[in-house]
């Protein structure tokens, strides 16, 4: 379900490493609660390899279907780095050493050391804005709503903090969770009904198995609380009179 | 690089707790690692949420993008779960109670158990062909190059055997990775002569820190196990003459 008035944004995964299973992503939970935070809802995710036709593409399809798009991955020094050349390309901007980059930079590395590699992570949309990036030097950048991250999980964190302010959101989107000691057969006509008689708020159902029992969370999300609260009273009262146990409310 | 004869795959994530960030998504590495084993390689993933309309335009593109589609989620008793639904109508099919499947879950549970929810895992295009579910009886289903399967790891796992029979690949795709103690800055420029002199090599580049240290992965991805070996024996040239400790090449 769709709220009218929500800021949403697209998460753009670069690079074969992903595709191929070798690499766990994570950075696409990390974003998502980031900006659920900020009340900005995430509404798709891609994971492209590093083919440069293909991050044109898919980048110029996404900045014009959403508020805010933010890529992770190949803004490093080796061949297979290439999202800064691609989005240069996406936006018909001229890709070359951003000065502000090169002078961040040239200031990391101590003298000699700032070679023909390290060079390259100062190469972008020569008129970009920069992501600082208070981990390892190299910076992100940012064009129009497009944002280029790092695909290093623990650098990428490092980054939103530089990029919060940028960004307007919507009301923080909250979640209650319901967990239940029951299966989700057992609930699901009564939830639809729920779910029918309160269309703005998202109603997920999902079973889990944990210390060795079978249960079923149920989450709600909505920016407006009041409603997660009334949604939540018809669920409890269902549950209480199926007899089945409540093991979390929170 | 892409392989000419390559025979291809998408994945197709469906859920909103993937997109909250509430769940981490791990089928994706599942199903790439699996497909790579069968020589299938996989070009695309997209995580989407709950939506008909979007599940239905979504698939509906990348069934004609790809050799194959997987997708994982939305196939539970609740009303969240819709994928049945959503690919009866992208394929023109008549969605309803499938009669095989109402049959396996009929005897999965005890009767007087085989309620709606239950029964509602029985609905999908009446005419697909059923993936066997040997840990919890709600079968999957594919129609045509369309693979659906659940979105709880654990059973997605069990359900591939059944599947691979079904599936024609290309050769399997080999890796090799070559660990070493530098930093991606000092082999970027050595390592992009290497990639342009073996075209048909995917090479990977990728910074990691163990062990209080930093260093870099390279991996070589290819069907072609020769073309690997020149590879690597390129690379390790270049590193030695560095004097870059290798750390592991296996």
């Amino acid at each position: 379900m769709t709220n009218k008035k929500e800021i949403n944004a697209g998460i753009l995964i670069i690079g074969n490493e992903i595709l191929s299973g070798r690499t766990q992503d994570t950075n696409t939970s990390t974003l998502a609660v980031w900006l659920n935070s900020l009340g900005i809802r995430v509404q798709e995710v891609r994971v492209i390899p590093d083919v440069e036709e293909t991050i044109v593409k898919t980048v110029n399809e996404l900045r014009n279907k959403f508020n805010y798009i933010f890529t992770t991955g190949g803004i490093g020094p080796t061949h297979d780095d290439i999202t800064a050349q691609s989005i240069s390309k996406a936006f018909n901007l001229t890709y070359g050493p951003h000065k502000e980059a090169m002078s961040i930079l040239e200031k990391y590395y101590k003298p000699g050391e700032f070679n023909d590699g390290r060079q390259k992570m100062a190469w972008m949309p020569t008129t970009a804005n920069l992501i600082l990036n208070p981990t390892s030097g190299a910076p992100g950048f940012n064009v129009e709503n497009v944002f280029c991250l790092p695909g290093v999980p623990s650098i990428l964190k490092s980054m939103l903090g530089e990029i919060s302010h940028k960004l307007i959101g919507g009301d923080p989107i909250q979640s209650q969770t319901i967990n239940l000691r029951t299966v989700e057969s057992e609930i699901a006509t009564s939830l639809s009904k729920v779910q029918d008689d309160n269309k703005d708020v998202d109603i997920g159902s999902y079973p889990f198995f944990r210390a060795g029992k079978l249960g079923v969370a149920i989450v709600l999300r909505s920016p407006n609380k009041d409603k997660i609260n009334k949604c939540n009273s018809e669920i409890i009262k269902f549950v209480k009179e199926k007899n089945i146990e409540i093991v979390e409310n929170i």
